[in-house]
């Protein structure tokens, strides 16, 4: 296992050609929310824009389209109860993040298969949070020919793996991702975070305790899901994702005990300016 | 074709008459936002107060006006679903922006034609986004006896133009623009924006890829309507309005990888009084 | 007619007495907005509090209830469609303020009228705005016994004296004030307001055109509330709700061309620690 | 009675394990807010989640949900009217903090009882606010073998001891304590807030008269709350959390004449992070 180089973000976060256009830096469809859990699609809609995503649509309960104007007045929303709409809505974005705060209703378990039915071979999936343990739950097998990264912490890796916590080792992990989708990216959220793919393992040697608090995983899928958008999917993407979010939280962790996932996300575009430069060199 | 120059900004930004009242800073009517597009709505208006304009009203679905309250309490609202309010309105603003956010659902096709039969020539009108492809799809002449200014992107100026983006040259978008109104103004947005009225041609020689994303047209849109409500109809106002967007973003960009619309808003009320003191001297 | 004097800030701001609560500071009742002005209520209620008031109650229609949460925590909320809770509240309070954003609709009129004839000697009614209109239109006498502050700008003004602006001298304005209601402060908001009590007349030599905006009267209203509440009614009081608005306001513009309410309510603890410090030697 | 000691905050507040996860750091339940009483509802949960509280719900009426999602997209939410949610929430938090805001309606009397009869011995159940009142005017027992912590303001106190103001000395309040519940921590809010806890007496030398507006209490339980939650039940525990409360505002105070709750809560992080590094030492 290898720990992720700090190299990687100046490698993936290149500087925007001048002549470039909103539609140049992805269109990111987030599925995410629902009555009891708002927070969560406003923090990961947040992250995803802040981290430079071009467009960013929000499928959601449309109890929520008010607070998400108000926090984040750059996305657009979508009723995920229409399903013609939504169908239209994976068809149009390059990258779909599923999860954060959707819940384990019937209707989170539709969305889930309506995403693994409907995405083709030039998408890009994340599968988070509720996503994961609707999948675990209702067994979905993972046959979509999109990209697949999903970002499980151990409680949800554990049910989606049947592998307990003691034995989420770097063999039985890597052999239960190859059977539930070969070709995916597996992130496993914990201390020291690992991200999984075929035979690549990478660690990532940053993080703190402040960061052990509500919508930081909601967070991270939002930047994961605007770096992908932007910057193509591949391991060097999701690694500079995991080490961008690290990074200012370990910034913020230095002067603050606890680390709020908005503070994170207010500082992601003067960490990506300053990455961004020194690749430019 | 010209560049636009810096020094338009202290000629245009007049320090303010120590008697003076909201009135004389310009009633700003913004048409804008649908039920999924809540945002564009909150930018566009925030844009118009943070650039000075004297009394802002949205008309806009009603679902809105809880986010609308929150972020910009400064402006009022209008339901644009009753005829005769808004026909009031309509009589009562100087300037009329519509289209951020609208859509182009028969409500939206109903307010762009309420709008072209309803002004008059001493007021001004933008149309935006939605609004000029409702235009475009709908074939309404632009017969409006109103000052007239279009923001169209390169993809809109195509749906209202037929012209596609490689033969959206200088002499065929004059054309064009003699065809559609020979006495409106053209904001053509992209990569080094142009603004086209008769025989002036201009080019803004600020910007950067930063300010490519969700909402910075909406963002624009408001500065125009404020501008033009504070120093009158002219290409010189705009082309002011241009500028300051895109210095203001152009600073952020120094910074920040992604230029989020709600940051140039932010910083409008600073720099619109540096180069308004400058004027002064 | 004499200049508010720059002390009357340090006189009538003292320090707080270390042992006390908020009832010590005044239960304020702010009576305001409509479905089409949301924000009214909250710019006043914000500088409200901001400026000290012990506790802060909202009488609004509840569809603004959401927004008022969200802008200012601190404030209580109340349905003001609701006769018997409305009343305990108008008995409940030291200071009532009555109409930003209230409207001229028949509920508004029937607010204004229960204000009327429900307030007492103990208490001090500031009518602003919307509830001036009323006034005016319904022609109702102000023949409570609270003490009245009257806040128009010059057109209310000249609905409620009938007289045009021209004709808006201080010997006409002195006599109209004796014929509304002899005991009552008018400040009348203008170009160097004015205050009016009887035989004093003071103007106030501070202010510029950046606030020229829409809610800046709302929140003197909300200051004069809070300054009334914390430190009685009197025309020093009033004198000094005026000169912090106006400092206040005049120190933003120094660096920002339109001066925003929301800045100038965020300033105010501190700029009021400033002048109570000073009162303290 | 002896004075809180400034080093109780670097005693309590711990360096966190680099390797722990949000469940270690305590799941707090909030049962607070009301129609007519949305903002205490969000102090109290941000400033848990400020003083790093690792996961947060929020019991409340469903109107308050999206002003909860704007303020603070890290809580989660819970309609209290569905009894058996709401008892699993009751079943799978460690502390619950239930008053702030919520009214003493036959809901509010519910609630109350519900949580007296549902918490076990491992749990801490905070009485604040309107809970206190529901509990004195509906003579409820306290029988609950949880940890029980009660934080009346002197008013408050008086409806729960039958002791006027002038009768609450210690003597009294101590007997009238072990009568309530002997085991129970009393936290009574006044200048120099007291601290009993069967033969314990501590009094806070902090806090200032800025202090004394809207929603400094609700901020004052959801502090509690969170420490509790993290540092577990303890007089000492409780203690930190005053005094962090008290040194913030005595800081802001310093500068701002009124201490607003929510400037309080945004400065928790840093100044929890200050004591915490020199406790690590």
């Amino acid at each position: 296992m290898k720990n992720i180089s700090k190299n990687v973000l100046t490698q993936v976060i290149k500087p925007r050609n001048p002549e470039s256009y909103k539609g140049n830096y992805g269109k990111v469809l987030i599925i995410a929310g629902s009555t009891l859990f708002g927070g969560a699609a406003i923090l990961c809609s947040s992250a995803a824009i802040a981290s430079g995503a071009g467009l960013v649509t929000v499928a959601t309960t449309p109890e929520k389209f008010t607070a998400l104007n108000v926090k984040i007045p750059e996305a657009m929303t979508l009723d995920y109860h229409h399903k013609k709409e939504l169908l239209n809505a994976i068809h149009n974005n390059s990258v779909i993040a599923i999860g954060p705060g959707l819940g384990t209703s019937s209707i989170a378990k539709g969305l889930v298969k309506t995403v693994l039915e409907n995405t083709t071979a030039k998408q890009t999936v994340i599968f988070d949070a509720s996503a994961l343990t609707v999948i675990a739950e209702e067994k979905f097998i993972l046959d979509t020919p999109s990209n697949i990264i999903m970002t499980p912490h151990q409680g949800e890796w554990q049910r989606l793996s049947n592998l307990d916590i003691p034995n989420q080792t770097v063999a039985n992990n890597l052999q239960k991702l190859q059977e539930l989708n070969s070709k995916s990216v597996l992130v496993l959220k914990k201390h020291f975070s690992e991200i999984y793919y075929q035979d690549q393992i990478l660690k990532i040697a940053a993080g703190n305790p402040g960061m052990a608090t509500g919508g930081m995983g909601d967070t991270l899928t939002g930047i994961i899901a605007g770096f992908v958008g932007q910057f193509g999917y591949s391991v060097q993407t999701i690694s500079a994702a995991l080490l961008i979010h690290s990074t200012i939280a370990d910034k913020i962790n230095q002067k603050e005990y606890v680390v709020l996932p908005t503070k994170v996300i207010d500082k992601l575009p003067k960490y990506m300016s300053k990455y961004s430069s020194r690749s430019s060199k």
